[in-house]
């Protein structure tokens, strides 16, 4: 079993890579060969088993899907994309990226023929407001940024090359990946991770709005989860309708804070600071945030037991069990 | 006020052309130049009075989307499109002109910078069974043929490119065109049209389906009326979300057949002839049926009365008032 990520340098990326080096087997089906693609190197992931290749390379050039998957892959993970903030502002860049980049590599395995297990990393940032209180998976999908519009179109390029047999493609939308660890970023979202990360380590952190703002969240390990069930299920069940909205766990700040106070106590949570900022409350409040996953829970996807079970996972993840 | 009609010479376009040669004008502003652009030449509308050009080409080579818009129009209507049937045999042939040449288009008219009016027709195959007994607007979008598929992405692409400010666009879902005028054609939906038309014009016509199929409908005049309100309406009435389902008429075939006899009377029913063919009344029972096209209501689209009304059109129109 010959596996690709693209996108295998980025935090989820590395974090597969880990897991499937660590397992061995995809599917009980041992690993001969892991490639990890991305822009700049990724790194073998401790104790690897398998042959490892780090490739490099500008996903949309001329050629390099073609060279990407030029060992058959029998596991295709898309994780690449240029974020949010970026494809905003650079339009061309996040259409190259995101939709000629995945076009291309949906184009190579059609014509590679060997119909290969394709699993996209899509986002509810195909949602867009206004919602109602609960997205069922039967809500439309209206993008407010060319993001989620690349989301999108890749979510439907991935159907309809699986409707016609040229892959065995599906699109997981992830949840807000929580708690991400490294260093705090400036993504409008970046404070939902912080509160949590920061003090854990020591490090005070800006709320930059209120208590009872509501968002959904998965833990890098479930993500991981998701991608190897995502590879691993019987597709036949999913039918011809590809895209499935992950299973999160959708928390006000209020009950995040709690749980950091049950989990690590008051001198942790004390170091949260409140700072308002109506700029960054806005563009929340266009957020999608909680979803019925109804689908993707009955297809097997497994959430995380709760947000004190994200906080743990981080603690255990990238902390070595202490707080700080 | 100059015009642009991709897709000129197609039925659509040509009942459009006709329209806006009439009016002499297009939001109470005259037309000045109308240009008709197809993959064969169009006709100059009878009585025009603008400026009339006639272009030919292949909507996504190189270059064609410019040239198109060398005179900068005002509004844009792209009709143009391979078919269902074609764009699900050659797979490469759909996504080079149904995607990628409308592509080029917004690419076009987005560096040629002056923000038209840019009306897309798209279809209910952005749709895809099951389906609730109603389709509201905000259910989604799960199309089960490249060609449903093909015209999912451009709507996105008209709301991304709106939403930026390049073009002023709107996606709007056209019905089942009833009753299409011309040869009867191999389509599986051929027949809805067939069953009248040919029976109004004095021939027999094959009925392959029950008379309880239920379908969507709208009469060539009132498609025309769509594409002339999306062009003058006030679009930041719509906001955002960009992709409308326009409102057609849902009868079953035996109303279609019982409006017949009310409007042309028992000889001319009598010319159906019932053939049940278990294929086609397989892949129409794949179609949505039945929307609740709520938004374009209220946002001013205006159906056909009834499907009388959608005959009688017909045999104004058509049939210079007289049946066989």
């Amino acid at each position: 079993m010959k596996v690709l990520i693209i996108g295998g340098a980025g935090m989820i990326g590395r974090k597969l890579a880990e897991r499937l080096a660590t397992d061995g087997a995809l599917d009980g089906k041992a690993i001969s060969s892991l490639t990890l693609y991305d822009v700049v190197e990724g790194a073998v992931p401790p104790g690897a088993k398998m042959q490892v290749k780090l490739l490099t390379g500008d996903l949309p050039a001329d050629g390099e899907a073609r060279r990407m998957i030029a060992d058959r892959p029998d596991v295709i993970f898309h994780l690449a994309a240029i974020v949010s903030g970026e494809a905003e502002q650079d339009f061309d860049k996040g259409y190259r990226i995101n939709l000629d980049g995945t076009r291309n590599l949906l184009e190579a395995v059609r014509h590679a023929g060997h119909k290969p297990r394709f699993v996209f990393a899509s986002s509810i940032a195909v949602f867009g407001a206004p919602f109602p209180n609960e997205i069922g998976d039967e809500f439309f999908n209206t993008p407010l940024t060319s993001y989620g519009t690349q989301k999108n179109i890749c979510e439907l390029l991935v159907s309809d090359y699986s409707r016609k047999g040229f892959v065995d493609g599906i699109s997981i939308r992830l949840p807000t990946i929580c708690v991400r660890p490294g260093k705090p970023n400036k993504a409008a979202s970046g404070f939902f991770s912080n509160i949590m990360r920061e003090p854990l380590a020591g490090q005070e952190a800006v709320l930059p709005v209120s208590e009872t703002v509501t968002h959904w969240h998965a833990s890098p390990r479930a993500a991981v989860g998701f991608m190897v069930h995502a590879a691993t299920m019987d597709l036949d069940k999913v039918g011809p309708r590809r895209a499935l909205t992950m299973p999160g766990r959708a928390v006000t700040v209020g009950e995040q804070i709690a749980a950091l106070k049950r989990v690590a106590g008051d001198k942790v949570v004390a170091r949260i600071r409140r700072e308002p900022d109506p700029f960054i409350e806005k563009i929340v409040a266009g957020w999608p945030s909680r979803f019925a996953a109804d689908r993707a829970l009955a297809l097997g996807f497994k959430p995380d037991a709760s947000f004190e079970e994200i906080i743990r996972i981080h603690i255990e993840d990238e902390l070595g069990g202490r707080v700080a």
